[in-house]
């Protein structure tokens, strides 16, 4: 087993946090690096809220709700609650103590520490012992344009509207302003190793490798970069990814079409035993279990993924 | 009874608002304007708190915790025990039904509606008919000079450090540009009488004389303008009232002394039975029971006020 190196791992939320855990499960803490996707973060009544960020905080500290695989497990939704006896519409789910986590965020960003200080303590205060890097520094909200309500904040069209809208466009606003921290920068460059969990490619990865320089920091690398696909036999484990690839003209809604989409900046690729096998040249690719039920298949798709890697590297 | 006519009360928190909550159990909704302090207002976890505000709310809501005399009855504190938990000093005592205040507040405070605007909806969701007005929609800290800690901000004086560093100097901070609501200017040209809760004169009431035009818009009215004194039998009723007028350099921490710092704003002054009878030239005094500790005790005081004032209107 090919235990004693770096490894960075690319998520969004909770598929890919699944992955992330199963990492830590298998590594030495600091072998383990998580970037994650910040295009869904959002202001809502005045507390900064990094969906996915948190869940990877959730997750990689046993807190995670295990049923939804998001929020925090046992919370209670009192303040929620207060709101909608107030009148609001309180589509967003927000826990109890999932507040504590945004109003310490909130607090620590208008004190001025940059987001990566902000989740470095999040991290440290839930007792995390790898590191987490949001994908930025700045705000660069994910808009998504669609047939029926014209430009959406993420939120609103994810959760809102359930991903019910049809997408015609998705944009990274103030993308081009974003810069790429010094620590992903060297996490990059030390990496043995870069995998890509299996978020959605398209609302959580692309943002990612929409950062300025961040795409170019994983091209530069001549080490394995292998993503895990988010669709098996043709529809996404969860979320809107197969929706999605047919609204963005896909013909076939698949993990090769997935594969294809990431190009050049993978060079392996590991799908779902159901899936019929498919060669792409110059990517290797691997079939294996990718449904993450507990905490065991986590830790053995982990450990599967190092072997194979390790074999072609 | 004088209960045919417009009555606006000035008030800090809890003391005042048990006056206001007198005066609404006796008077038709549509008579009664509260203007509150708002020197007390911080930023806290990103949040706008306005303490003697909600205490105001919930007092005139019925839902005001029996025991404190602020915050919320039978409220929860997971938010804040999980924060706690992250290892952060929670000396502000956050309720977690009462969070929703905050969390509401602050979400239309950014979506640039003023604070005038947020209270008037707070107050109506709260089922609150009597008019509740924050003394400016500016922000107006007030910053206590302390002989231990240098300058702090209010609540860290009143509720970290429980009111006892020895305070050298009050100021209010921001406040040449606080500008006055005309929703206040309509309310004290259009009252028949303009009370003062027996709230802390210099911590509660002097903030709101000094938002600019506001003292001489009192003063231009040739109405009742009466104050209920905070101090009975030299100390005060609750907070630091006693403690700082012998810290501001008074001879006399007495009732009196409270009748003649208000001076020319006031020509009535109620004080307690347990005090000794004075008299200030050109001032109508009563001795009543000021003592308010429960409801029916609130709106005997306001009745007898009423009553009183009436004899000599």
């Amino acid at each position: 087993m090919a235990l004693n190196q770096n490894i960075v791992v690319i998520v969004g939320g909770v598929g890919g946090a699944k992955l992330a855990l199963g990492l830590q499960m298998i590594l030495p803490p600091e072998q383990l690096t998580v970037i994650v996707n910040t295009g869904d973060d959002f202001w809502h009544y005045g507390l900064r809220i990094c969906p996915d960020i948190d869940t990877v905080l959730y997750t990689l500290s046993g807190r995670v709700d295990p049923v939804n695989g998001w929020g925090l497990a046992e919370d209670s939704r009192t303040v929620l609650q207060a709101l909608t006896a107030y009148g609001e519409d309180t589509w967003f789910g927000l826990g109890d103590k999932d507040l504590a986590t945004h109003l310490l965020r909130t607090q620590m960003l208008r004190d001025g520490h940059s987001l990566t200080e902000v989740i470095a303590h999040l991290a440290k205060v839930q007792a995390i012992q790898s590191a987490i890097l949001p994908m930025t520094d700045e705000e660069v909200p994910t808009i998504v344009e669609t047939a029926e309500y014209g430009e959406l904040a993420f939120q609103e069209y994810f959760v809102k509207y359930r991903w019910q809208p049809t997408v015609t466009k998705l944009r990274y606003q103030n993308m081009e302003q974003a810069s790429l921290n010094p620590t992903i920068i060297s996490a990059l460059h030390n990496a043995d190793m870069i995998l890509f969990g299996p978020s959605n490619p398209w609302l959580s990865i692309e943002p990612i490798l929409s950062v300025p320089g961040l795409r170019d920091a994983i091209l530069a690398r001549d080490v394995p970069r292998v993503a895990v696909t988010p669709i098996v036999g043709g529809q996404a484990i969860k979320g809107p990814a197969a929706k999605l690839m047919a609204e963005l003209g896909y013909d076939e809604v698949s993990a090769q079409s997935v594969a294809e989409h990431y190009g050049a900046i993978i060079n392996g690729f590991v799908y779902d035993t159901s899936d019929a096998a498919f060669h792409i040249a110059g990517l290797h690719t691997a079939r294996m279990d990718t449904i993450m039920k507990n905490n065991t298949d986590k830790a053995r798709l982990a450990q599967q993924m190092l072997a194979w890697i390790k074999e072609w590297n």
